[in-house]
């Protein structure tokens, strides 16, 4: 694509108002469908807007959502630990539990097998909560797979994680 | 993974804090590596934490890069069509601009085949920026597809595309 730039520039100082397109000319993408970092981006995005089609913008978030699943998973789960699983930073993730434990959805408690650690359990609410959301969920990821075969979907999965594991 | 919510709950009224688990045990990631959400997700933040180690944080953004990267395909390219592509809304896109406009990167100016309209084009700082930032890019895309075979990068970048297209 470099040859456009470069060889237009060494002709003329302004080159791109020679080069208009015309209107409704169809859009050229040009390196873009051959980029991880777009396409992972848009996929990101088309996902972030079905969860919102299904469940709501102000409702929980996606992120939060799998904070709750770690958290039902692992009763007295360590902040630190949400944060490698959530691939969030330690602000971040502690801003999150704030936000969930004034919504009464975890609570932060003494460790009853030790008590100088501290762990993030769900409350009651938060186990109804996640138990109502993950049936949406449920919904949206079936929505989102038929796109793929099961093939198709474990191979989807497998590529997805070698980007972050 | 319902089981144990309900199946607890009805024996016990604070059924987290019984079945705390060991601290330092491995982290159960429950319905998570399922979920193509979450999945989403997770790469699509590894994407961007490899964009900001090889680029930096304060610099051009990926959603800047793949905007100005259009308008060089597409000289004159008008705004809502540069939000079809970044799937981003009209608001956002206004946004971006006035700040690229505002960095010299890019102009708005009336077409030259028709006056009413309005198109984006590159300055000429701005396509020097832009062919810089794509020598970055290319290593920065070269690292992250190194884990994906040829026929790998085709499938995962077409699995991709079934997301937002």
């Amino acid at each position: 694509m470099e040859h456009v730039g470069n060889g237009v520039r060494a002709r003329d100082k302004r080159p791109v108002a020679r080069r208009e397109r015309a209107a409704g000319a169809k859009v050229d993408l040009g390196v873009l469908p051959r980029l991880l970092g777009y396409n992972l981006r848009r996929a990101h995005q088309g996902s972030w807007r079905t969860y919102v089609s299904f469940i709501g913008e102000g409702k929980i978030r996606p992120g939060l959502f799998s904070l709750l699943i770690l958290t039902r998973s692992n009763p007295g789960i360590a902040q630190i630990e949400l944060g490698t699983h959530l691939g969030v930073d330690k602000a971040s993730i502690v801003a999150l539990l704030d936000r969930l434990e004034r919504a009464g959805l975890i609570e932060r408690r003494r460790s009853t097998r030790d008590r100088r650690r501290q762990g993030i359990f769900l409350t009651e609410a938060g186990s109804s909560e996640l138990e109502a959301l993950m049936v949406q969920v449920r919904q949206l990821e079936r929505h989102m797979a038929s796109r793929f075969n099961k093939t198709e979907l474990d191979q989807f999965l497998g590529f997805l994680q070698r980007m972050y594991s």
